[in-house]
């Protein structure tokens, strides 16, 4: 396999885009991405998103994207993972650049989602749970993520300042984010006292509805190099599954799939979680990113939320985990979602993270976790600045 | 890059099956083609499906493959190009073995159509149109492909009569293929009699509404060859892209994503059309069969119809076309059916057709054609039987 870099980022707008439609969103994260790369064409496309289907109608998202991006003919297909899309996105675009069958491939995601009513919006992201053993019985994703919560209050005394803890967090760090679709900072007695969604969780634990698309231009370091900007590599790309329905597991209090695949990059990479300097890691919910900094293996099982409320995941911290804001406040489109994590990858290993999010100790290396659903499906990259 | 071959094939039942769910059709062909190929394990998955979401309310179907297959951990991911979407799955397969990140791919399609109503099926296959300027505006798919048809007749003097013959020859061809939705002959009478659906096209020159999984298992000739069964390798792998929508087309009468793809796998291959010696070709409708021969380039332009009347792509004929039925009387269960294709050129290369419809003079190579949509996107396979 050939090494594999990523050389140039972009985002549409985030937030709720009235102007734009999916086909705006994409092409405006496209563009942004390959102005930022200098590269003068592409050879293949891959195209993250859910459900273009129930969100708006349109699937075969492969051919109208570049139809739209002006790349008519180019190779162009949609990859899906419920809201893993946009990280399997970009691992199929390494794969492919690391065949050697692309040199320069351009992975985006896209999801356009505040086009369609909110119960229209929560059945649509309900088809990423099991349709017959959960959806049809009325579970929704709070739902489901709110008997995770409990289960891990239940057995390691997990407390709902923890958990207020990680949005103030996200929050104050997607205050500094341009993007952010909500970049204002939030009080922990705000998130304890915000409108209850499924008990534990309440409105501020949960991360919105989005619009927005994202993209990278993903090629060779050779390439990267003689392009002139900056650019990081891919030490790893995993993927892990693990059964749809949350009945289905042996445990609620971690998600198997992430420890599989950060496992797995980890090998990959010949690295262990202490090499690690920071992560993206996807906070759907408040809970998820506290469950998820053990099932990564960065801390023992219940040993999470005592480390969060010691700023250890802060920017200034140990670990800074989301410092891009996360899905909590940045947004989360959920084809997107993916690729914006590598994005914000990307500015923070070459130094250009915006308006004071920068990590001080300008780290090296990350690691990007994006998973679907409860975690069924959970894709993990660990990316290196190039030298 | 890495030489890929397939060296297992499965299919599930196909046609109206109620007794099965999306995830048993998937996991009856899953399971067929891993005790076809002999393999103990997969490294990984592709789940070819158009709409999972818009057919049975069900996205995420990576890792609810893997679960019921009983691989839970296994990647897994789906791959979409509307009707395009099982070829494209084999595609990645055929990239990620390529690549050397894995040894044993499992590449499978599935689609589950008859549970929705007549109205939603149509609707939801029209999401493989341009929603915005199409499928909002009425146009469904037997009308686009009604205008392609008009379009020829008016600049070449394409005939009813060459139109049935198509539905004649791969009702002939289907009736002998034990997994056939519709096998039964049909004559030319019956054909041209048939109830109108959109002028010129009547109800036999259409695919039908299909439930149905195919999967095959890739993986190096190396492993191919120990596994001790007949295998195929995999020549070329190419895809092109095309406007969506049929208006913004320059002719209506080619389908240059057709062109372009088969242009790519041929020059990949290092072949001249005249060294392929059959073809699974995307007949949604008999048009499209009439207009594929052109377009990659097996005839010129306005001269398939001729041919076709001739017999030369019969069984017996010159350029054998769709020995297995074609999605006209095989059925199209549009993200199985790119798959099923593969596993056609599959039984065809080595000698395992059934029922009398193994080709007479024992092809060394052939083509597989998959489309989406009215073809903006299009995936073309050149396969070769292993030695």
């Amino acid at each position: 396999m050939r090494q594999v870099s990523v050389a140039g980022v972009g985002l549409s707008e985030w937030g709720e885009v009235w102007r734009a439609s999916i086909r705006d969103l994409f092409v405006d994260a496209a563009m942004n991405a390959i102005k930022n790369a200098g590269v003068d064409h592409i050879d293949s496309m891959y195209v993250g998103c859910m459900s273009g289907g129930l969100f708006v109608g349109q699937e075969h998202l492969g051919p109208l994207m570049a139809d739209y991006l002006g790349v008519r003919g180019v190779p162009a297909v949609r990859v899906e993972s419920a809201c893993a899309s946009g990280g399997m996105a970009f691992r199929q675009a390494f794969i492919e650049v690391a065949s050697g069958m692309s040199d320069i491939v351009l992975a985006g995601g896209v999801e356009k989602m505040t086009d369609c009513s909110g119960d229209d919006a929560t059945y649509a992201l309900a088809t990423a749970a099991d349709q017959e053993y959960e959806v049809f019985h009325g579970a929704t994703f709070p739902g489901l993520y709110a008997m995770m919560a409990h289960a891990h209050m239940a057995k390691y005394g997990t407390t709902r300042e923890m958990l207020s803890a990680i949005a103030v967090k996200n929050h104050k760090n997607g205050a500094k984010n341009p993007v952010a679709q909500y970049p204002f900072e939030v009080t922990a007695e705000q998130v304890g006292s915000s409108v209850m969604i499924a008990d534990p969780l309440r409105v501020l634990d949960c991360s919105p509805l989005t619009d927005g698309g994202a993209a990278v231009i993903v090629t060779t370091p050779e390439i990267a190099k003689k392009l002139g900007k900056p650019y990081i590599n891919v030490l790893a790309s995993a993927v892990a599954t693990d059964s749809i329905a949350l009945a289905q597991r042996d445990d609620f209090t971690s998600i198997k799939a992430a420890t599989l695949a950060s496992q797995r990059a980890l090998k990959m990479a010949n690295m262990t979680i202490e090499q690690i300097q920071f992560a993206e890691l996807h906070d759907c919910f408040t809970i998820a990113e506290l469950i998820l900094l053990e099932s990564i293996g960065k801390y023992p099982a219940g040993k999470a939320g005592a480390a969060i409320l010691a700023g250890q995941t802060s920017l200034e911290g140990s670990f800074p985990t989301n410092p891009s804001g996360g899905l909590k406040s940045k947004g989360h489109p959920v084809g997107a979602t993916g690729v914006a994590q590598i994005i914000e990858l990307y500015k923070q290993l070459t130094g250009q993270a915006e308006n004071g999010r920068q990590i001080p100790k300008s780290p090296k290396v990350g690691m990007a976790q994006n998973m679907g659903g409860s975690g069924a499906s959970s894709v993990v990259h660990i990316m290196e600045v190039g030298r």
